[in-house]
């Protein structure tokens, strides 16, 4: 299923994007689409049986703004350097174990809500990474099978970051991940049964409609599975949790000088094969 | 006012503890400690009326858990090497600007509960921060006298550390930081009119009944008022998000060998001046 939240910023509702394309209210069957529906294998039953049953009331899309497709995420944990082409691009060696860092679950947006350049920035980067949804809540995981079984589903994810802040500020890279607006989500949540291979995405992103990253989860340094078995050692992770996977090659950072870091008035346009596509207009915060 | 929260986890109740140290039911007044109500400055006044009329039911306190002072805690952002004898410890450079990392807010509990020694850890360590809770939406304040203006109150905190996961497990200090049960806070919420001076407060800290941290907040290298006009340039802060604002010496890191890192069946209590006292069992996860 495609499962995503539609209406003004903080009094969105449920809704389905069925497979013909037409986007159905879920609102009169469940309070939100959020951890509590995530980890309820019965709701989710339901929503599927009334989707099949073709009984779920039609939605107008037109001018309805999508908002991110989970409600109340918990936490917002980040793999840093996970593809192969991106650490050769950042000229860093690929990391032994994950590199793990965490964005606030504020800095969550919609899909094509305005992407805010903070103040003071000269470095705003793009970063197109395949989200994971947590469906159940994970602990200390044996096996990568075993985490592919907590994933609820997938989306689309855009780890925004300011380069100067994360790297030549001092500390750790959270300062330059967390700034307001800095983690459009979505569209959709698509739920893991309708993504049988993870690591057969394709990830492209552009800039002004010019490609700059095209990748593919097949260079995953650590894989989905992987990469949820992992956290679960060092935190627990909860239904409505989100896991941005890393992203692929084609950064700004990673670009020959002037290095062109992202302004007001620029386009950024992303999309993962099945997952859907986002589109954010930059403005000045 | 010392506003906390009591009963079973998930299921505390708003209380107060009125000056001749009865604690007092505030159920029927608010919904709970939270960020909607630190933000809302009449419902404050309200309780503040209703406490001083002495018209709150009095809760026996008997066998009552303490659960942490804030619901729904939005962020928690950390300041690392924050005091001049801590940076000594560590033998790093007093930083030049704040040190910045993020806990997830899910790593909060109340101020008894048991603290996980999260598997395959040898190295957990404590420390006692003064933790800020935010009560206003902060973004680019321009000065720290603005910034203390957006300051409900304060607590203690328990910033709980693994140091190898921290330090020696590749990318940031996030993964030492968010295993469960990471972060223990409260058990008030001192209003920020009751803390006239928060750099004049004494922290202590011990293990097994030994004093081990000894500091006050005068040796904090940046202020109160400074971290949170420093926290929000770079990320927003939101009613209900908790700044911890860095630890004295004392820590088990800054020890000689062999450093007497924490077991099961070790006892931390922690206190600040005014701000209570915490009690933390250590268990195996």
């Amino acid at each position: 299923m495609k499962l995503l939240r539609v209406g003004p910023a903080g009094a969105e509702r449920p809704a389905l994007l069925d497979h013909d394309g037409t986007l159905r209210d879920l609102s009169a069957l469940v309070a939100d689409i959020d951890g509590n529906l995530l980890s309820d294998a019965s709701a989710l039953d339901r929503v599927r049986a009334a989707a099949g049953a073709g009984v779920l009331p039609a939605l107008d899309a037109d001018g309805l703004r999508v908002g991110p497709p989970v409600a109340r995420v918990g936490k917002v944990v980040c793999i840093g350097l996970n593809y192969h082409d991106h650490a050769r691009e950042t000229g860093a060696e690929p990391p032994a174990e994950p590199v793990v860092f965490l964005k606030a679950a504020d800095t969550v947006v919609g899909p094509d809500d305005t992407v805010l350049v903070p103040r003071g920035s000269r470095k705003t980067d793009w970063e197109v990474e395949l989200a994971v949804v947590i469906g159940r809540t994970a602990r200390y995981l044996d096996s990568a099978e075993a985490a592919l079984a907590h994933v609820a589903g997938y989306a689309v994810a855009h780890d925004v970051s300011e380069r100067e802040f994360q790297i030549e500020r001092g500390g750790t890279w959270d300062k330059g991940k967390n700034c307001e607006t800095f983690n459009p989500l979505g569209p959709w949540l698509v739920t893991a049964d309708e993504v049988p291979d993870p690591q057969a995405l394709g990830l492209r992103l552009w800039v002004n409609g010019e490609l700059k990253q095209n990748g593919t989860t097949a260079d995953q340094i650590f894989p989905v599975g992987e990469v949820v078995r992992y956290v679960s050692q060092f935190m627990t992770l909860y239904p409505g949790d989100v896991i941005n996977t890393g992203t692929p090659a084609g950064v700004a950072m990673g670009a020959p000088e002037p290095k062109p870091y992202l302004g007001a008035g620029d386009v950024v346009e992303l999309e993962i094969d099945g997952l859907g596509r986002q589109r954010q207009e930059l403005k000045d915060a």
